[in-house]
């Protein structure tokens, strides 16, 4: 299944994508797309519908962040080798964690807003991990049977805010906006191995970005238990997984977003994001 | 006001604390304390409230979360010089940012589990600033309007999981009941002066920390300002503002948390918590 929500910021209504890419409306049958529902008992019903047996939505609008209640947005740091090697850094012994807070997090196609004195904006495409099952100290080999399903994220940074002004990369990952989730939660049933995805990130129609998940340092498995030993994973949980080569701080010169830039990507089966890059504008944080 | 929530987990209830320090029963003027009712509109109802009006709760049982809907919890890292200098670091030129998810947040006197591998478990009593106006490039000078009150915060961190394993800091601080919140949510009008507050706390009945929030390198409405620019604040949000010294970390020779451990803290006005250090047991954290 490919789960969405569509509509304006705070009042979202639940969808789903049928086999011909048409949004369907699942709002008869589920309030909302909640953390609880991308549990296995809240799946199962779900994907015994027939989307052809819901109403055709003609107009979605906006594309909402695809399911309600996030709990956390962990990310993991250099989790692929080449980008380590772009960003002149060693291949780390074992993840990196660190953290958005949940206000980062907007619909795959709102705009991306600078903060007022950004200077080094960046992009990085990622496989997100939806978890749907609680997992606390599972092991690799049961650490996909927590997973509900899989996003695109775009992990988007300010270099200059995470690397040079002191403490901990969060302080250049969670301004708002900053993480563009989706368009839909695909659920695992229909992503066989998570490590053979395409991904890409073009910014004003030039390929920035190509990796595969297959070069992860760190799999989804790994990372998944592995962050499990930190913290209690609860349904509703992403794990955004880290960015292949191709980032504007990798490149030469560095190059960073500006107002007016247009950044479009994807991860294979999994949709695309396309975000205008504003000024600062708090309307269009909250609009 | 002194609010506060008490009862088993999801099943907490909304009280006040009386003037003779008695737990009153807010369950018939607001179903609980959410985010919504921290807004200046949203505390304004509750304190035309008289205590004395309200049934008194003989046995209120479990110190819960003050406050439901925490949105995010953000930490300051090294605000204290003392502490700094305690800890061998350099005083940091601007605030430095860190994160724990919601889910490291429990109440004042649940028991703090270590992780099943933790070696070095540590405490710090922290001022905890909670939001109650929607703050984004606010001014110092407006910064403390934002503000709807004070609480005690117990940062718990895993020192070997903070500094020695890759990463950022969140990857010691975020484990489940790393985050002791409580046991009242102050409101601001009760607190005329937030660098005025002395604060302590007991491991085993010895004191090891000892400090006051006059010491703070920044202090709370430079955070207040400085945060806003790097993400939005909502109500409902916490910051916690670093610790004084006395740190286990700090001590010489070191000493960490180990299972049987008492820890009490306090910051004067803001009532105190008390901990039992546990060793991994997952059914003390749903518990």
């Amino acid at each position: 299944m490919k789960l969405m929500r569509y509509g304006a910021k705070g009042a979202e209504k639940p969808g789903l994508v049928d086999s011909e890419g048409q949004v369907r409306d699942l709002s008869g049958v589920v309030t909302d797309i909640t953390a609880d529902l991308l549990t296995p008992q809240g799946l199962a019903p779900l994907a015994r519908i027939d989307p052809a047996a819901l109403p055709r939505v003609a107009q979605p609008g906006r594309i909402a962040l695809p399911w309600a209640g996030m709990g956390k947005f962990v990310c993991i740091g250099l989790n692929y080798a080449d980008h380590a090697a772009e960003a002149g850094l060693a291949l780390p012994a074992e993840p990196i964690i660190f953290m958005k807070p949940i206000s980062a997090a907007v619909g795959c196609n709102d705009p991306v807003v600078l903060p007022r004195d950004s200077v080094k904006g960046d992009w990085e495409v990622e496989l997100g991990v939806v978890i749907g099952a609680r997992a606390r100290y599972v092991s690799e080999a049961d650490a996909l049977k927590h997973v509900a399903g899989y996003c695109v994220v775009n992990d988007v940074s300010e270099r200059e805010y995470q690397i040079e002004r002191g403490g901990t990369w969060d302080k250049g990952k969670g301004c708002d906006t900053f993480g563009p989730v989706g368009p839909w939660l695909v659920t695992a049933d229909e992503v066989p191995d998570p490590q053979a995805l395409d991904m890409w990130l073009d910014v004003n129609g030039e390929r920035a970005q190509t990796g595969n998940t297959r070069t992860m340092i760190f799999g989804v498995a790994q990372l998944v238990s592995y962050v499990s030993r930190f913290m209690t994973l609860y349904p509703g949980d992403l794990i955004s997984t880290g960015t292949p080569p191709g980032v504007g701080m990798g490149a030469k010169p560095p190059r960073y977003l500006k107002p007016g830039d247009e950044m479009r990507l994807g991860v294979a089966g999994l949709g695309e994001q396309h975000q205008t890059v504003h000024a600062w504008d708090p309307d269009l944080i909250d609009g």
